[in-house]
């Protein structure tokens, strides 16, 4: 389903504000906001603790134990772009360590997202490059083999095209289509909106059941209460 | 980047005879003359043994313990039809029994490729309906939420496409996009006539180092051979 | 939460016709009888195939590598009877092999469900002994520590009280506790009886979007179909 | 195994002062006391790093993808309460968040120990609210299927009854059955009391070999010493 | 630890008559009569099923999607040999299919173990050649890199020297280094004399608890029966 | 594969000069300098972060739950060793604690490497005593059974001689011969000093394509660009 050897040019990003936009509002909300579809599978763990970052995909796909076309994908990053790197097959290399991250800093990229592994975990933490990742492993890779850059890629089991949103932080990594970021960060904003009023309320200790009136519902779908003698 | 709550019907499908001719040549054949792309992860396991099926995928997109869009599904099958179904989370209940499968194969689908759990699997067996799966599990699913049918899903990490064509044996699932069945097919049947007079020679003793003529490469690349005292 | 070096005698056990009962309607008929409640992981196995068993559970607790508690259970094990063992640990060693099997043949056992591994599943298999396991393993266990017999245990996420009905075919392994054996057996049958009739008419290419009535709920659900142009 | 769509209100818990006394041990010398029984599954690991919790448990079980009990939960969290939240079949969505996690806290709730995912971590850990889980994951849950609050549960492999008390710390989550929990302490404050001694001991060089006075059972044991030439 | 880019000719092989007749005793009794050491881990599996096999090893170090090697091992292959391959990385690969099998055959091999995937399965089976493998993959492998042929290996977390005697079955797969073939073979020849006399009494209904003279030491132990009321 | 019962003294060490060395390059760059190999299994994890030693193996073969030999290994600890532990069947118990450790600490060892589980994580911590494991559990362990120290053991897939020189930091373990020790460091220090001044040019924004002569190569493989309309 892949086409290989290909790399495409001048890719149309999704707008940079709503891309912003949605990095404040984090995971969750966005994941929420998009009616819970985008996602990569929760083994996707960040190497850094308390990051929070969005950025406009540009996609790599690689085959396992070579990371010859990350250098391909350096050339196309442009400032705001979060990296999205796929496998043609489960691999848990180290295809990425400190000397590609001081290349894409360079460029412009806010993060790597890689569904393999990567390595120099402690230079990347210090140089403040982040990355989400499926493993950590000092294994190198060769470049020996032809992959593509900018098509779209199958990562952590989200489809992901070159363009679209990504926003990653503590809580995992979702996928906005370009095409839906603005109409995600509206919903997103309005149901970060609602979030204020009932933290305050439920820390008040007004609870859920009465805050959302769901005694009710619940009651109706049979819910007993029995008191333990 | 899933559309919910939506049916596409009248889907474009591979061509027919391509779609046949690939199940002869079996995954491994097809994925070869693919370039090595399109296989779908291999903890994909069928629940059968010995079974080769090809067929034009129809898709549907369900969510966690819940089976409802399997029914919506049904109804957009045809004759030569495989169904694809993905989760939007990980999931290993048992989607699908003997009386979906009743209805799948009256309505004419080869095997059901399901990224979660089936059931009933002594009775598919007996039915001889195929099936392909992540998982078996006698957990049943609840009805309640809206999926989508024949959308472009993600199934065990790869992308499939309605009207994409499904590859399955003993070896796993490929996809084959519907653009690339027939180039695919003939891709395929000059591999496979290759390895006729190949295994012939082999079955004869003739070592694939000189049937390949590998011993000048291998040298090339510095093997050496050390006879043990 | 485990009581340590005990052996309870004289359990009580399900009702034998229940039992037997709920083993001829399988652990997916079961299982939703039980309100979807009272399941094994799905790691859970059988090492043969086709075959369907159910019976009372005799419990015994193991350490991690030490099968001591197996020949302790061998003698508490009635005609009818299936021995559940769970491990106080994470384990794949091979507790269980063709001698022990045949002891507990001898005293009338029905079946193995173990949370760990077993051996000489050729043999057993010859024996006709029915085993659900977690892993196969040729490593043997040493005799060192007490467990228990008869008390409650976890096996396999599930809760399981010596005298409960067992349930396991190629779906899985279903719990029944013992004072819910004769419900649940009226409403799997009552389940079952239901199955028929629906199966003629899927069979017949009715579709379950008919049968069940759900075109009214969907489009309220708000399903859209589009036809492709 | 589980009866649902209950609720137990005014459960009995344990001693609070002995529930306060296991969180000082830590949950390796707690699980040392009880004989090495208890231990949740070593999967079940803390959002946050070196801190130490005790409590006594309000159970909840939830079904996989739906979190309506949580806010049944809620209502029954008494001070000095830790949430144990178990699910009908395996999921890492993220059940619970911030705006739960503010609730519960101002109810008096401890911890939160739930073998499924959470999200929000980072507030979670600003706001100083303490979690164990099996994953972490944006992915939010629905709200449309009974469970039950306060009823025996299993989590993560080990059964959890209403009141018992939860010992969780870096090393992982230990339950101590209520009745069981004064002795317990006892048992764990002896063992704690030789460990100061040895420790001096070890620091100062001296041999666990000989401390322990294990050479002889060592050499019965056939141990034997060869030099390397 | 590996040695790269070298093929070890005229390794020493173990006695074959010691090699034929540990595999007549199955991995189980064998892995036993090693001291339980030896045994590679359980998620070895057959992709046949009823199989034993054993024989000596020709080991081939590949690194991950590269089977350029085993065309090299396929020359130093001898009647009677059993080719154990290890992989520099985790690879779930389909390295080996029925070209390699027709080669590997025709040159005296009896069987493959390889930490990977393989492919062509039911041919395999139909072929007769026996397999244990990781996985089971349609993807296909390139020939780029050079390994090293008869070079000892870890497999499956054992280490194998070539030469070493492989006993494989449903069981899994054990590894006898040629120097302890002779005097494994003996251990196991007496511990299956003993296990005929122990079937037929356990068969008759003789506990295991009597059989093995147990009660003393599990009362010593503090083993103790309560009659439930 | 093992020898049981066995504690080898006086074994040969490392230069330590070359210990030290090859642990201030870290176990990416030594792992490249090997040529690849030596790793152990990516699934090893530090304790803490940040954390980097060298050090030469003392090494320990242990059964599974069961801690006795570690005692028989710290007394052949030196100033400057790193202990690796290997068990003979998978297992996540809790082997080693902050007793433990004060001794290890004692006899002059730098860090554990075991393949099973640790506890008193957060004391390990506070203590600075390092640790890579497979598991964090607070199962303890019985002293039962005989294993070895300083025999050549499987740790996480990677074959320890005992003297050979271990590199662990936050990218994982790696493993040196110690015959291999002195050329392996020149091998990384000449690696090291070449990285330094690629860094410089990447963080100019030179692209490795151009810096590494990548873009003719890339062309003959036949890589395309493509600008997108």
């Amino acid at each position: 389903m892949y086409e290989l050897g290909v790399v495409y040019r001048n890719i149309r990003r999704a707008d940079r504000a709503a891309a912003d936009g949605l990095g404040r509002l984090g995971s969750a909300t966005v994941h929420e906001a998009m009616g819970r579809v985008g996602l990569l599978k929760p083994y996707m763990r960040p190497i850094q603790s308390g990051v929070s970052v969005s950025g406009t995909a540009v996609t790599v796909l690689l085959h396992p134990g070579d990371n010859w076309m990350m250098h391909v994908a350096a050339e196309q990053i442009q400032e705001g772009d979060v990296v999205v790197a796929a496998i043609t097959a489960e691999c848990t290399d180290g295809y990425f360590g400190d000397l590609l991250a001081t290349s894409f800093k360079a460029r412009g990229a806010r993060a790597l997202i890689i569904d393999a592994g990567v390595r120099d975990v402690r230079t990347l933490n210090e140089m403040g490059f982040p990355v989400w990742s499926k493993a950590i492993s000092s294994k190198g890779t060769i470049k020996a083999t032809l992959g593509s850059v900018n098509i779209p890629v199958v990562c952590a089991g989200a489809l992901v095209t070159p363009g679209d949103v990504i926003v990653a932080d503590d809580d995992g990594v979702v996928n906005v289509p370009a095409a839906m970021a603005e109409k995600t960060l509206e919903a997103a904003i309005a149901r970060e909106a609602l979030e204020g009023a009932k933290r305050e309320q439920l820390a008040a200790g007004v609870l859920g059941l009465d805050m959302y009136k769901m005694r009710e519902p619940l009651a109706k779908a049979g819910l007993r209460y029995i008191d333990q003698a």
